[in-house]
């Protein structure tokens, strides 16, 4: 790219930064990009952190040195996010969601990108600074949750699936039982998925007692990896034992009535 | 926000604009932002479409009159997709993932944010102009891929599941011949899922026969929806017969030697 004006480059550095979060970028990598001086781009980024900042987008460090350069961290404050958290909390309380058993129609919401990318963002906020090496969730309903919050912290997925699939390789299973309805369940995960001692992040739309998750915790000792944080969607207020100690929620499902068709949900326990 | 000045201007349009794809923006929302003249807006648009064009992240449409206002389209141009292409083959061509049965290991890879950025752009590319309602894929591993190209083009996403769901309220389900095994199976969508009319992009990760795209495309006759677009990430070329006519592929995998330990992929119909 030849020699271009701040106006472009700060265009191309929103750009980059946004596309490449939890990365560092040298300045060299910026200075040759625009055949700029260092000191200029120290100034282009100023005013990028400045909006940045101001916006809520994110956080902009710095680190200085030969090795040093520009990390983009993704960045929701509370008040924001407990905003968009009501807004959605919300819709969810429409009476219409309620399906027989008393289960709560969520499906609708967590494939819209805008809603997925506010609920990545808030948990890639939590969970900014535990070096988790990969994200993991049990397939189905976790995955579009577990990849929004990959993209904004630049991590790998890993998907736990029900059974073993050819297509996976050779696998590690372990039976569970779930929670809520204490039957004996089986998830495998492939043995490629995982390095040895890698630190992970577990992510998931939905617990009740926390069956699912306790069998994801045991399942990574298979691996020699571990957990190093837990985030979940919402979060059932019904449960009368939990299986899982330390957890994120980003809501909390308090009541669902059948008969009056009533379903209330709070802000989780990220909120107290 | 108080009146600001251009600088600070570029970083917050370029970051509304890649958050916002395929959604038009009117120029007064950016006037009322910055309390600046629509004028001064223009100008500043001008300079965002300028290096979006040039660094190939996309288009900027401009709208005019009242209704009218700034949309951007993301766009990745073909040379850049075949190296990005080529570069994604030449790791699944590695023969360690050659798996028992002649399967192709590839989870990982569309595990990454980074590739998965890539190829949704790339549909999001190709079927910028397909006026689809919805993207829809299969569980499990067309999921990261159908909201990578979701997000792009700004569209909800929906998963088709091998079984029905107590969370998923009640289902339209149908039974299907997978083309390569010619076993009968069944897969559903929740009738809330659709609705009528809706036009609907099918995004998968891998396809032989094309069985399950097939089977997708007659349960959306039950929706009284149809079909818009068909991509697949990689399509095998040992298929006896297809199913499915019209689709695009990104790659064509074009030989797998168990014994041999040899595996070669070819960019898809895409590029030829």
């Amino acid at each position: 790219m030849s020699k271009i004006r701040r106006s472009a480059r700060l265009v191309d550095i929103t750009h980059e930064l946004l596309t490449r979060p939890h990365t560092l970028i040298p300045l060299t990598f910026f200075a040759e990009r625009y055949e700029a001086a260092k000191s200029s781009i120290s100034e282009d980024l100023a005013i990028v952190k400045e909006v940045f900042e101001k916006n809520g987008i994110g956080h902009l460090l710095t680190v200085a040195g030969a090795a040093g350069g520009v990390k983009f961290v993704p960045y929701m404050p509370k008040e924001k996010a407990l905003a968009e958290i009501r807004a959605i909390l919300r819709r969810l309380e429409d009476p219409d969601r309620l399906l027989p058993g008393g289960y709560l129609y969520m499906t609708d919401v967590l494939g819209e990108p805008r809603t997925l990318r506010q609920i990545g963002c808030m948990f890639a906020t939590v969970f900014a600074d535990c070096q988790a090496d990969v994200v993991m969730t049990m397939e189905t309903k976790g995955i579009p949750l577990a990849h929004a919050t990959a993209e904004f912290l630049n991590l790998p997925v890993v998907v736990v699936r029900r059974d073993n699939k050819v297509t996976e390789g050779s696998a590690v299973s372990i039976n569970y039982v779930s929670g809520s309805s204490k039957r004996i369940q089986t998830m495998s995960l492939s043995r490629r998925a995982l390095t040895e001692s890698a630190r992970v992040l577990i992510i998931d739309d939905f617990m009740k007692a926390g069956g699912t998750i306790r069998g994801m915790i045991d399942l990574l000792q298979e691996f020699q990896a571990h957990v190093v944080g837990i985030g979940v969607f919402v979060e059932s207020a019904y449960a009368e034992e939990r299986l899982v100690d330390s957890y994120v929620s980003l809501a909390r499902l308090t009541e669902v009535d059948v008969r009056e068709r009533r379903i209330r949900l709070e802000p989780g326990n990220y909120f107290a």
